[in-house]
């Protein structure tokens, strides 16, 4: 069993990144600007946005942070998107998901400006991926296509099943992978909640993907021997040994499955870290026009 | 085995599209309007073209026909769309594809404001289906949705194998199946040329739809008992039987195949008629802005 880790593909992309940023600012270019947009003080969406702002840090690029409070109104936040859409200075921006109630997500993420749009979220980013045209696509699958290929780990015709259809993760995976490209061509299984056999379906997975969000839901019965196990789940669950109170879990029961595997994520160190550096990797995308010019 | 009679069920639709357009204007509204942009005189485009016109006449609805030669250029092509996409009479337009090589397709669909295009290929419309936000769906696809619903063929939990990935019909209609609404919820695998054991995979689906374009490439070996077969397939083959000199075939061997099956649908007569019956069904949703406010 090899771990794929995350956390060290991360800091060599990082530096990657920072190599890039740094010789675009040396030839005179501008520096890579990102923006997050963040709404109250919900815990988890602090702890990302403060990450998201120190990855900028360390790879060299401007950041931004705005900060609303909770009972920002909608059309408040609609006038900073579109404020952020018309800043020059400004690659690409994020609003940290999730809002207030009073707000919809679907509008203010319609509002902003797809060739800003380094979340990838917008219908026109989604849109292009899936028709296979130069898109920004969301960090947690980018990331995870990033690692398959880092590890060389052959999809080409492998059975890849993916257990959860969420608009962020499962989805847009299930397109990425089956797509027909080098380091795509899987034969995918999209899995979900009505899926019936699914301990089944699963132990037949060559490359098995779990991405429902539910703490050590795959067991060792639902993965084959020598599969490649993919672990998406972070949820925080309480802990008592940890200074912050909890600790992160991933989908996947790791100590009874990583034996049979050929190849695992761990949580946390697997797919969290890429998720950030996928983040980055848009905003240099976007600061060089080139998926939009 | 029960045929599936996308004839029929188009010829009701129609019906009920008709119904609907009479009473829009029976109550002063105004006369649901589709037109269609045709470039050249390829036969099988001139056929799909004549046949779309032909069942806006049969349901009430204005149709015009917009002609261009072989020769006509990418900007006349564009200025034309812009004009459409101004035209207040106009509810929705199509370009029929395929193009001549040297005008951009993709260019062309883009133009297409997505609130007209009755066909769903602009990134607008796709991405808003991925999400799972009211658009407009591909013919194809949104004719065999149809299809299922009306024949009450269960779908949810249903193991279903889809063999081809097009952007037209494969890969939209995989997530339309799969996702979380009562007349989907299937676990939906896409194959395709780089699928390994692909007639294994293909024999255990509940739910086979063969949409790779190859005459009778689904064998009876590939079909498991009991399966509902949707046959995508419409290649027109030399015969020296009918008067064109061409007949349709299917991407199923319907003699083999069609005594193993619970349901299937016949080529021609089977998702064929669905597909206009659709682009009539969007042309209604554009007038009565249900997708677009």
């Amino acid at each position: 069993m090899e771990l794929i880790e995350g956390k060290k593909v991360a800091a060599e992309m990082k530096k990657e990144i920072a190599e890039e940023a740094n010789s675009i600012k040396a030839s005179g270019g501008k520096t890579p600007h990102l923006a997050a947009v963040l709404v109250g003080h919900d815990g988890a969406s602090e702890t990302y946005v403060a990450h998201k702002v120190k990855a900028c840090e360390e790879v060299g690029f401007k950041s931004t942070l705005v900060r609303f409070e909770e009972d920002v109104t909608e059309e408040e936040l609609l006038a900073k998107v579109d404020e952020l859409n018309n800043d020059k200075d400004l690659d690409g921006f994020i609003v940290q998901l999730p809002l207030p109630d009073h707000i919809s997500e679907q509008k203010v993420i319609e509002a902003i400006r797809p060739s800003k749009d380094v979340d990838g979220f917008h219908p026109v980013n989604v849109g292009r991926m899936v028709i296979g045209l130069p898109a920004f696509v969301s960090a947690t699958p980018a990331g995870i296509m990033i690692l398959l290929e880092r590890y060389k780990i052959n999809t080409s015709g492998q059975n890849c099943v993916i257990v959860g259809r969420s608009n962020i993760v499962g989805r847009p995976l299930s397109i990425l992978l089956s797509q027909k490209t080098p380091t795509a061509n899987a034969t995918v299984t999209v899995c979900h909640s009505r899926t019936k056999n699914l301990n089944e379906v699963c132990a037949n997975a060559d490359i098995l993907i779990a991405a429902l969000g539910s703490p050590e839901f795959l067991t060792a019965d639902m993965v084959g021997e020598g599969a490649v196990v993919i672990d998406v789940g972070t949820t925080r669950v309480k802990s008592d040994k940890t200074k912050s109170g909890w600790k992160l879990k991933g989908d996947v029961k790791f100590d009874e499955v990583s034996p049979k595997c050929s190849y695992i994520t761990p949580v946390p160190g697997g797919v969290g870290p890429m998720t950030i550096v996928s983040l980055l990797k848009n905003t240099l995308l976007a600061s060089k026009k080139e998926i939009y010019r």
